[in-house]
């Protein structure tokens, strides 16, 4: 059959092929050509900087490329200033940074606390453990571990995996008794405050009411109660750096939000999400420019992107995660995507490096926020 | 250098390569062989029935078999019967679906609704999209686009991208129109009940105190308000189905409920979620067996293993997601994982198939709950 | 400081925020609504089919949709007819499949025989290992396993894992036993080719000379001495559908090759891969239409699309595989990117699937090739 | 619902969840503590080197962990030395290096030429692509594109797309006009070698007779002949560093060889892949330790992994790709299913890092082969 088929190229040779090969192309002549890093330059004496090293992948193509952009658009986004057009005050871009609770639990907290210690981000959206093993590292050590470690036998031990990661299930013990004295003080306060506007007669719906605990100002009460300098909520809290986490429940917090409601009952503390969602999207609205860095997916990145949403669009996004579109998720979405929304402006910088953020995040950080510049 | 190298292999012979190739093995006589479809079994008068192809698919390996799995655990969820040891009543299965807020957005709302309007689940975990676009759609139509359509053009249009599907942003507009007088009424019964209790000299901070709005009384009033049989929520509210989903605000519910603190104000919704956690893990815990299905990663996955800690750990767990272990992060995390943490019984029945849970959830409904058994 | 930006949005509310939220849309009356399957159609008695599970699952959204779209371009390609403009003979559409080892490992093996049996195929790409699995097979049993059973330990059984596969070491030791005499008759043939060349005078270097063993030669040899309607590659040989891989030492076949040059020595067979590079052009340069239809990535998925250039561009393409583009391998390369190369046609149909193959490739026979229209 | 199940947990509180969440667990005091990079102890003047960099990153867990631990072993297969047990000649690792073309399309090939003209790898596993793009960027560019470039434009203009890049079709043109004098010269000593052994009456069968190219000949030919210290096969030619390609034909070089067989008819060049597998399969065997460095997947990981086999293992591994095992591809595989095999050791140094190549190996250079150490 092929070799029939062969003897029907002809005699002349096979000439659609040679056209479909040898199609004649365009000239490309402004266009960046492909490159890469040049390692004969350096040396054991004169070793390669991280900002050299990123410098070099720019042009490599890939996803060396997107980390490349990356860099130039965080680089872009702390250089901005305005000048606010009634005040005259100087202006930042408010920056906020997203990140998933198992980037806490790895060794990118220290990155993570060095942004929040230095004010280099403008407020913080991650979920409910990325909370809670902020603060339970301060009492107790996470391990290094495997991740084809077998769950039973570690359930025995009481050792919970994280990927390659191992929490003792002692440091929730310990967990437990620092946190429920806390919440019991919550719930005198919230007690008191509801008293006191009984006794004046005011409106417990009031909104500006200490009465009513939100995610948020449990988030900064914790802050201030850990007094721990390797606390990345510590440093949130000194520095007034709103911490959101609108799904605070779903989490160690939660479960000793539960065992509360029993110890506490009749009473029950409160934790009401409408107030936080006016707070973000306010942030949002009120920002002179709004760059977005997304680690990781699920709430994290949607809660940032809606709330840029309330100003019609971030004008920086930078998006590290593994997530693919071809399920049609909100976590694998390219950037492009919350361009249609109104999320991200048509005319932002905007950028999706797929990786393991552990991979590549402390590069990017070396090359920007800790480059000196 | 080769040719120098291969001369020292030796005139005997490749003895040491023979021995690796060669090394005997073990016989595997109880193992299950690896075999597929017989297409040749069927014809146009006599399909292969949904059933007959997962029985097919099931030994054929890779996530084939994850499929079969996955069906048998199904099916062994739902067959289960117990009886209560202090009152005799008939128990079954509590099972927990979770499904993220895209499932809604696509086609497979259908088929998730048929599991809800006939009882086969017994609570549900989303995320905010994942209710709102269930009523969305009783208003106005999604549509099907394509993953490459240029997120500009759409902005420009209002149509706003959604993996390959397109939702006009009109519909948001029709929501809004639909849900502002329903949280009006909301706050209206909010305060009255407050009110009640002041007058009463009762306590604000009372449990069953109807002045306390949650995130699943929110969407069990709003399932009653929309009274259509094509709602996933209106056949929760309908058959008593809770709806569990923390972070609510995060999304267009949450927009018109900020937008709503503007028009309410000083007064204001309030979205309890303490209560919530309470009442999810509660379930978790009288649940005489516990099983998961689990549609996507992300809070809606944690959320129900989390609960299911609470009872020291599921008994059955059938994971559907794209999500990969190796960035550590919940969404990928295998079942074994939540073995450590005792989230699944170690003697559980659990599979994770690795899909979009469009390709592989109706053929499973097929072979399983739909399939008349 | 939240507080202070929230008091900036201004008393008259979030205008800015509506404005973004509730931009109006265009209409999008003649595009397709999302819907799904109605189960309720479907009991017991009446149940749903594979060609019905399809149809309700293309205008789902994300995967579904894709899958859908990847029946209706196979049954296309299937369904063209069309008149030789010379010969006025009867033509239909060559159809290219190539698909990845493992899924000969796999009971998708059974699936891709009722093809080859059924002359459903005009030829086919394969790696080494799709090769030599169809003929081990035959001769001994591969096992469904685990993912996570110990490499270690298997090893020490003999047991080797592909994926949740295991193949016992045995299996190669048959292998060996059978094709060892194949190769020694090959040889023999090869030899006494160029002798009797030798003796006439002839041209050494002429393609057509039976001296020269191709892989596809090879490969048509095996199909013929296995003589088992079993094997994949029998069937091949029977209907003439040429098998092509380039790289066939890559794999047991290749180790036998390589033990084979130590038993035959000085003497050695030959594989010339010049001869089939021709073999696949000039069939995909001569094919009135073309269909690929390419499970898996790497070089079965490059060698058919480069064939295709050949001709300018494939008609009909089917990509399933798990691959990603974001790390610019061919591999995970859309069919958009052959587009630019003029390995698929701009005007083709083309659709890719991310899944793994065994989860899909079962139901798109069943509604396919198997559907009997 | 809830609210009755609620009751059942009891007025004593939830104890069944208490224990399951306050379990007990194990002292870890060996391991090793999760820790990060401290970005306070660098600034301008003392910026972070890329070994502190790693350094730091190995205890972060996840990925960055895999990257540190492959940065070790690598040290570590460069470090080792033995001793020939006969001749006492000094040994060293023989590091096989594989990758895929898109590799060398990108700016990463500076990287991999760096490698091979340093003669810091042994040996050398690619695809044609990767053989052939070397040659073509010494004689035109390759540009930084964009992935959502539209593929029928591109065609219109004659640019390839790979990812990212861009490569112009005029560079095939300029291809073809370099390699097909080489061939006609090629062609031309196949056949001199063959008549010389015609009139010696020699065995045209003869393993190292030169009328039989092989892939890896031709590929040392071409290096030699593009005479250009740009190009990676000049320097494996320079430096005798075998490299192996058994799907040659796969690519343009195919494309070509397609060409030539018209152009040259009824003669034609010949490439044997049997000499070739000896070849490869010798270098593992006579290793006195083997070192893996495995770059993408596919053949180029299946063909390093199946000659290491003929050893019994390799030492090391190091495997960098975005493949997952879930659908049971060889290139997803982790090392762990390669022990299965034989291919690597039980007690071999290994490792996976789950990246886009081009985001980490620059990195893992800097401080390994380009640390000065």
């Amino acid at each position: 059959m092929a070799s029939t088929k062969d003897t029907q190229v002809g005699a002349s040779g096979p000439a659609l092929a040679t056209d479909a090969v040898l199609k004649p192309s365009v000239a490309l002549d402004d266009a960046i050509e492909v490159s890469g890093v040049d390692f004969d330059k350096y040396s054991k004496d004169k070793p390669i900087s991280a900002a050299d090293l990123v410098a070099g992948m720019k042009n490599m193509g890939f996803q060396a490329t997107n980390l490349g952009v990356a860099c130039d658009i965080i680089n872009e986004m702390r250089a901005w200033e305005g000048t606010h057009p009634d005040t005259g005050e100087k202006q930042k871009t408010t920056i906020f940074l997203g990140y998933t609770s198992n980037l806490i639990s790895s060794g990118l907290r220290e990155t993570l606390k060095y942004l929040v210690k230095h004010k280099m981000v403008s407020a913080i959206v991650t979920t409910a453990g990325g909370i809670e093993e902020d603060f339970i590292k301060c009492l107790a050590k996470t391990y290094v571990g495997d991740f084809a470690l077998p769950g039973a036998e570690l359930r025995d031990k009481g050792l919970n995996r994280i990927g390659n990661l191992l929490v003792p299930n002692d440091n929730y013990v310990k967990f437990e008794e620092w946190i429920i004295p806390i919440y019991d003080q919550m719930l005198k306060e919230q007690e008191e405050a509801a008293e006191k506007r009984l006794g004046a007669g005011c409106d417990v719906n009031d909104a500006e009411s200490p009465a009513w605990w939100t995610p948020s100002k449990l988030i900064a009460r914790l802050g201030k109660e850990i007094n721990d300098e390797d606390s990345v909520y510590y440093w949130a809290w000194k520095n007034d750096i709103p911490v959101f986490c609108p799904a605070i429940t779903d989490g160690s917090l939660g479960d000793m939000l539960f065992f509360h409601t029993y110890k506490a009952s009749p009473r029950q503390l409160r934790l009401d999400i409408v107030a936080d969602i006016r707070k973000i999207n306010s942030l949002a609205m009120t920002a002179p420019r709004a760059g977005m860095i997304i680690l990781g997916g699920g709430i994290i990145k949607h809660h940032i992107c809606n709330a840029c949403l309330m100003r019609n669009g971030a004008d920086y996004a930078v998006y590290i995660n593994t997530g693919q579109e071809f399920d049609g998720s909100d976590a694998g979405a390219r950037p492009d995507e919350a361009v249609s929304w109104g999320k991200i402006r048509a005319d932002a910088k905007k950028i999706k490096i797929y990786a393991d953020v552990t991979l590549v995040f402390p590069l990017i950080v070396a090359a920007t926020f800790a480059s000196g510049n």
